[in-house]
């Protein structure tokens, strides 16, 4: 047996790695750089040390440290709308010329003329019909390289910034220290499944099988020997208030300890993960930040907030103001 | 920066244990110890070898290494019928007290008379009836008691084994074999969703969150404070034939590399899988030993299994023989 105590050559750098890798870690210092040192910041340092602490009375096990975020609003921005309706109104433009009809039919009319606000002046009718028609008829692999192909040019029509320049880098970090504590990261979120899937993993390190979203149906066909996944223009899950827990429990199936919203969209989601036995964390963030973001809550149309600030800090929430608690808000 | 070259204390402790990891997993020898050398072993780990060794022409980076597995007659037992079906008969029995009427509704009657072949007379539309009338109408927590305290006790009317008794070692080894080789391991099955994942951990190695299923629609509502998810007598999703692929993509949102199955409930799961680019591996498992488990494909009820015999080797899947290929059938 004496010989087999000797490691082995590859655990040796493997070591050397582990040691490398340790320092690399200490040497960025605090893992979230870009929060200020307010009371959320440490809110989150507590909570995570609490849980991962073995012995701790609040110790919970790896493979139970679930962790949500809301994707519009709460990993990115969402005004002046969300950004898939941006994707949705550029689809409608590049497919203009095989929809010759669209010329004269509402809401498409608008979009092709310009007119934003006359386009969604049919509300969420005409934004499902518009989804509709340029999200279905397509293979699951043609809509994943359109997304890609979309989400690689796009620009922010205020900022300029490519959709993807526009995470909140106090989230990237939050991210990733969950992740350097075991934590399992899950996006939730009342967009498209497939619309994040394809940039998720790069931009959140969220890898598809933890993106939870809205979606259509699809139907598995073979087409000249190749099988291949239709999108259906039906509706399949509606990701948003109710239908976040539903959504939670049919992709992750157990209850998450932590949870991040920024809308009275997400309300169900904390409420379900905070009133989990055990401890429990959830988090909002506030959009106060006029000058270097945006600013809106209880009166917008887009991420209206109201019922979390009202009932959020009752309930033990973090309320995160991205003015006072974030140093910066996009990645450098 | 020289003193942070030494080794943390903790650093040290991982690599120790690293070490002894290593000497244990080498002392039990083959981890596929109770597959014969047959073709079927030879086929798995020359596979696995491929896709995961660095500079290979097929090598696989660990986040894509997703396999997939039926559960029912692939992991374990199905026989005389799918063990959820005894499971439904028993949840009968047990809530006939609360519904008297039962007493003289088919199939209901049958099932309390114990003339199981009476019950199934209605096929498939008998059988949802039943299945709705014990998996719906109680909350996500207490549907999940209900099924961990059957699990934990009843019984197979012919081994007289537990239910979890009745796995496949061989199965159980690979499982283990993959994820030691990085590989994300999922459930993809056409029984409950619910059913299986508050065992799947415990049996399989298998997480809640990798578990795929068929499943019934779920309802948000807060009961004095409390929120909780209902279970509605409403079909949600049904997660076989050209459903699992469609399961697949909704859960995983990637395509498997490499598929498990039985029956030709399996086979658009395996198409799915093994037409994709690059390297990929389909396996079936059939039924040919009816001393040690039973024997039965092309004319079953219950694992029908044809189309994948027919199509199976052309198609370069391999066919496993549990009376040939397998050592042992259950764990000891």
């Amino acid at each position: 047996m004496k010989s087999r105590l000797k490691p082995y050559p590859s655990l040796s750098l493997f070591a050397s790695i582990l040691v490398l890798a340790t320092i690399t870690a200490h040497a960025q210092g605090d893992p979230l750089a870009s929060w200020n040192d307010s009371a959320a910041k440490t809110a989150i340092v507590s909570f995570v040390e609490k849980v991962t602490t073995s012995g701790s009375r609040d110790f919970v096990p790896a493979p139970e440290r679930i962790a949500v975020f809301d994707n519009d609003g709460t990993l990115w921005s969402e005004q002046p709308m969300y950004f898939q309706a941006f994707f949705i109104f550029d689809r409608i433009k590049a497919l203009a010329s095989q929809h010759p009809e669209w010329k004269n039919r509402e809401p498409f009319a608008s979009v092709l003329k310009g007119d934003v606000k006359s386009a969604l002046a049919g509300g969420e009718k005409a934004l499902m019909e518009m989804a509709m028609a340029t999200h279905a008829g397509m293979t699951t692999d043609e809509f994943e390289q359109i997304v890609k192909d979309w989400i690689a040019t796009a620009r922010h029509p205020k900022s300029g910034k490519l959709y993807t320049e526009m995470v909140f880098q106090p989230m990237l970090e939050l991210l990733a220290y969950l992740r350097a504590n075991e934590f399992k990261t899950f996006i939730v979120s009342g967009g498209g499944i497939e619309f994040m899937r394809p940039w998720a993993k790069r931009i959140y390190g969220i890898p598809p099988e933890q993106v939870v979203g809205s979606s259509i149906k699809t139907k598995y066909e073979v087409r000249d020997g190749k099988p291949v996944l239709v999108r259906l223009p039906e509706l399949n899950f509606i990701d948003d208030k109710v239908g976040k827990p539903v959504g939670i429990n049919s992709h992750i199936g157990r209850r998450p300890i932590m949870a991040f919203g920024n809308s009275d969209g997400d309300f169900q989601m904390l409420e379900w993960t905070t009133t989990g036995d055990g401890a429990r964390f959830g988090l909002i963030v506030h959009h106060t930040d006029a000058e270097r973001e945006f600013a809106y809550d209880r009166e917008s149309h887009i991420g209206q907030l109201a019922r979390g600030l009202d009932e959020g800090p009752k309930r033990g929430w973090t309320i995160v103001s991205m003015k006072d608690d974030w140093k910066v808000i996009y990645p450098k």
